[in-house]
C-alpha cells in the first residue's frame, strides 16, 4: 500500500470513528497490518486512537502497542481502563517498559509497576536504576551468552533453548569466569565452525559500552559499526545487558529529533505532529519564544544608546535588519556545523582552539566576500562613506558571528548543557546585539557622528 | 579506550606524521583497531590521512577503507596511487562502490570501473542504473533467497553455502516462480522449525520497497520496524536486492546530516569537520549567505519606503530587531517542527490544510501571549500608544510567521524541493520583510503618522 492510499484509508477511518460507526471502523481496521495501525493511531487524536485500539484483538493490540512510540503509548495509557493497561504493560520487555514509564506521571507509573509479577518488577527496576540518558536504561536483559571453554555444538544448544524469548540470537556475548565480557561470537561464525571447535577459537574481540555511558554515544557506536548487538557492561566489565541495532536506531531517531527541535528553538514534542493537541504545541514553543524575546530586548537597549546617532542619520536604520540578519545567518551556519560534528563525535570540547582558529578564518573570508559586495552596492546607491561603513561592518560581524557560533556548542558541551540548546535562535539573539554595537561604533568613527 | 584517550593518541600520531617519523607512527597505528584508525583518518588532513593509510597492512587497509565515510574515501582515492586505489576498489561491495563513485570526478570513476573484472563491473552498473536518491542505488546484491516449496533443511544448506559472502544470512527473502517476493523467513524461524517443514509453512508476509522509491523512506521503514533486511523489488515485485539495517542506519545518518545542515543554511559537508579544508568550509556557506543577503535587501527597501515615518519617530527603529527577531523565531519553530514531521512521514503535503489550521491557531495564541507582555512593558516604559503598536504587531507577526513557517516545508515537498532548503534562514528573511510592513502599517494607523 502506498503512503497516499494509507493516508486516505486513515482519513476514512477517522470519519467512521468520529461518527461512532464502530462496526464499519472495525472492518476497516481488519484490513491493516500492525504497522499501518501504528501510523493510523499516530495521525489520530489521543481519544480516537484509544477507540481504535479497543477495536483490536488482544494479540494485535499487543503488537501495535509494542510498535508505538513511547509518547503515544503514554497518551493511550491515559485513555484506557486500568485492566486494559495492565495487560499490555505486563507484555512489554523491561527496557520498553522503562521507555513508557518515563512518559507517565509518577503515580500511574508506580501503580503499573506494582501490578507486575515479582520477577518482572525486579528486572524493570534494574533498568530503571540507571540515569535518564544512560544506555543502561535502554538495554535489553533478554540475551544469550556463551563461554570460552564451551564447544560450538554446546553453544548452539543453549541458543536453541532461547529461540523464543531472547532479544537476539544472532550475536552472543562471550563471558569469562566473573561474567566479564571476553569476546563476541555471531551465529554466522558458529555456523561456519566445526561442531567441536571451542568458542575461544571462533570468538572475536568485543566492542562494549559501559551501562552508565551516554545512550546516544553507545547507539552511534552500534550503528556506525553495524553491530547487531553491543554488550553493555558495568564498571568491572561484567555483562549486564545488550543494546540491539534496532534499539540503537530508535535512540538515534529520538536524539536527532531532539537536536533538530532544540536547534529550531522548540522543545521536542516527542510525539507525532498531527496527533499533538494545540495547547501542547503552544507549550513546546512559548517558553523559548519568551526567553529569546527577553534576550532581544538587549537590541532595544543598544539601539536606545545610539538613538541620537540614529536621529542624526536615519539612513543607518535602513541597514539594521540586513546586517544583523547576515550576522545571525553566519553564526547559525557555524553553530549548525559544529553541533552536528559534536553529535557525531567528530570534535570534542578539547578541540576548542582548533575550531576557534578555523571559524575565525572562515568567518573573515566570508565577511570579506560579503563586505566587498556590500561596499560596492551601498556605496553606489547611497554614498561611499556609507559603503565603507557597511563593508567594514560585514567583515567584522561575520568574523565575530562565525567564531561565537562555532565555539558556543563546545562551551555548552564542556559545561554539560545540550549543545543544541545554545542553538541557532540563541546565537542569533546574541549576535544581533553584538552586531549592532559594532555597526554603530564603525558608523560613528567613519562618519564622524 | 575512552574518547579522550583516543583523541590524545591521534594528536600524537598527527605530530609523528607531520614530522615524517614513519616508524614511530607505524608502531602507534599498530595499537589501534580499524575503527579507531577510521576516527584518526577523519580527524587528519587528507594528505596526512593518506600517509597513515599507506602504513597499514593490506588486510587492515581494506577493513579501514570499508568503514570510512564515502567522502573521506574520495579524498583518500585522490591522494593514493592508481594501483593502490585499484586494490581497495575491487574489494568493495557493489553498493559501497557506488557510494564512493558518487564522490569522485567522472573521469576517475570511469577509470576505476574499467579496472574491475567483468562480473563486478556488471553488478556495479546495475546499482548505478538507479537514480541518485533511489534505494536501488544503496541496496546490496549479495543476498540468499529460498522458495516456498523448499524444506527448512534444504534452505539451511543453501544458506550454509553462502555464509562467507552473503551480506546477511539472518533474513531471507522467499521468492516464487517469477522471482517475485512472496514472503520472508528469518534464520531464527528456520532454527525453530522442524527440518522437513516447507518454507511456505514458516515464512511471514514480506514488507518490501520498490527499487525506485526514495532511499530515506525505505531506510526509515527498515529502522522503524527493526528489519534486519528489507527486500527491494522492481515494478513487477521481482526481487532485485536487499537493504540491510546497518545500511539503513547509514542512509538515515547521511540524510539527517543533510537536513540539519540545510536548516542551518549550510550546504552539507558530507565529511568530518576537522579534516575539511577551510576553502571547502567557506564554499559550503558562501552561496547561502549571498542568497540570504540578497533576500534581506528586501528589508532595506521596506525600510526606505517608511523612511519618512522613521525620521518622524526614531523610537520606532528601536523595536525593529526585537519584532523581526520574534517573527523569525516563531517561523523557525513552526518550520522545524513540520520539516521533521515530514522527514518522519508523520505529515504529507496533502495535510496542508490541517497544518495551516493548526499553525494559525498556535501562532495567534503565541502572539497573544507575547503581545500582552509587550504591550504592558513597552507601554509602561515608552508610551501607551507605542505599547499598542508593539502588542498588535506581535500578535500579527507571530500568526503570519507560524503560518508561513508551517506551510512552506509542505509546499517545498509538493513541488519536489528538499523541504530543509526552504529552511530557517530562508523563512527568517521572508518573515523579516513581511513583519516590517505589518509593523509600519500598524504604527502609521495607531500613531496617525
Amino acid at each position: 500500500m502506498t503512503i497516499q492510499e494509507l493516508t486516505d484509508r486513515i482519513d476514512d477511518l477517522a470519519q467512521l470513528l468520529s461518527g461512532n460507526e464502530l462496526v464499519a471502523a472495525s472492518d476497516a481496521v481488519a484490513a491493516l497490518d500492525p504497522h499501518e495501525i501504528v501510523t493510523a493511531i499516530e495521525r489520530l487524536s489521543p481519544r480516537a486512537g484509544a477507540v481504535l485500539f479497543r477495536l483490536l484483538s488482544k494479540d494485535r493490540a499487543l503488537a501495535v502497542f509494542d510498535a508505538l512510540s513511547p509518547a503515544v503509548q503514554g497518551d493511550l495509557v491515559r485513555q484506557l481502563r486500568d485492566s486494559e493497561v495492565a495487560t499490555v504493560f505486563a507484555d512489554l520487555d523491561p527496557d520498553d517498559r522503562v521507555w513508557l514509564l518515563d512518559e507517565l506521571p509518577a503515580s500511574v507509573a508506580q501503580r503499573l509497576l506494582q501490578g507486575l509479577p515479582a520477577r518482572d518488577r525486579q528486572l524493570t527496576a534494574a533498568v530503571l536504576g540507571y540515569e535518564q540518558d544512560a544506555v543502561g536504561r535502554r538495554m535489553s536483559l533478554d540475551f544469550v551468552t556463551t563461554h570460552p571453554g564451551l564447544t560450538v555444538a554446546q553453544t548452539m544448544d543453549r541458543l536453541r533453548a532461547r529461540l523464543d524469548d531472547a532479544e537476539t540470537v544472532y550475536t552472543l556475548p562471550v563471558t569469562g569466569a566473573g561474567r566479564e565480557v571476553v569476546g563476541v561470537v555471531s551465529l554466522r561464525d558458529l555456523m561456519s565452525a566445526p561442531d567441536d571447535a571451542t568458542i575461544d577459537e571462533v570468538m572475536s574481540d568485543p566492542q562494549t559500552a559501559s551501562a552508565t555511558s551516554d545512550a546516544e554515544q553507545a547507539a552511534r557506536v552500534c550503528a556506525d559499526r553495524g553491530l547487531l548487538a553491543l554488550p553493555i557492561v558495568d564498571s568491572e566489565r561484567r555483562l549486564v545487558g545488550i543494546l540491539t541495532l534496532d534499539d540503537a536506531a530508535r535512540i538515534l531517531k529520538q536524539e536527532e529529533s531532539q537536536d533538530v527541535a532544540r536547534q529550531g528553538g522548540v522543545e521536542p514534542l516527542g510525539r507525532p505532529y498531527l496527533s499533538t493537541p494545540i495547547p501542547r504545541l503552544v507549550r513546546s514553543r512559548v517558553v523559548w519564544l519568551f526567553v529569546l524575546a527577553i534576550g532581544a530586548t538587549l537590541t532595544v537597549q543598544v539601539l536606545s544608546h545610539f538613538e541620537a546617532t540614529l536621529a542624526e542619520m536615519t539612513a543607518l536604520a535602513l541597514f539594521v535588519p540586513l546586517l544583523i540578519g547576515t550576522g545571525g545567518n553566519t553564526g547559525n551556519q557555524a553553530a549548525t556545523t559544529v553541533t552536528r560534528a559534536l553529535a557525531l563525535g567528530e570534535v570534542t570540547p578539547r578541540d576548542i582552539l582548533r575550531v576557534l582558529g578555523r571559524e575565525v578564518r572562515v568567518g573573515s573570508l566570508l565577511g570579506l566576500a560579503l563586505g566587498i559586495v556590500g561596499f560596492v552596492i551601498a556605496g553606489a546607491i547611497y554614498s561611499w562613506p556609507i559603503g565603507v561603513v557597511i563593508g567594514l561592518t560585514l567583515i567584522a560581524v561575520c568574523t565575530v558571528a562565525a567564531t561565537i557560533g562555532g565555539v558556543m556548542p563546545l562551551v555548552a558541551r564542556a559545561i554539560r548543557v545540550d549543545p543544541a540548546v545554545f542553538s541557532n535562535p540563541f546565537i542569533t539573539t546574541f549576535v544581533d546585539a553584538t552586531g549592532l554595537v559594532i555597526y554603530f561604533l564603525i558608523a560613528k568613527t567613519v562618519l564622524g557622528l
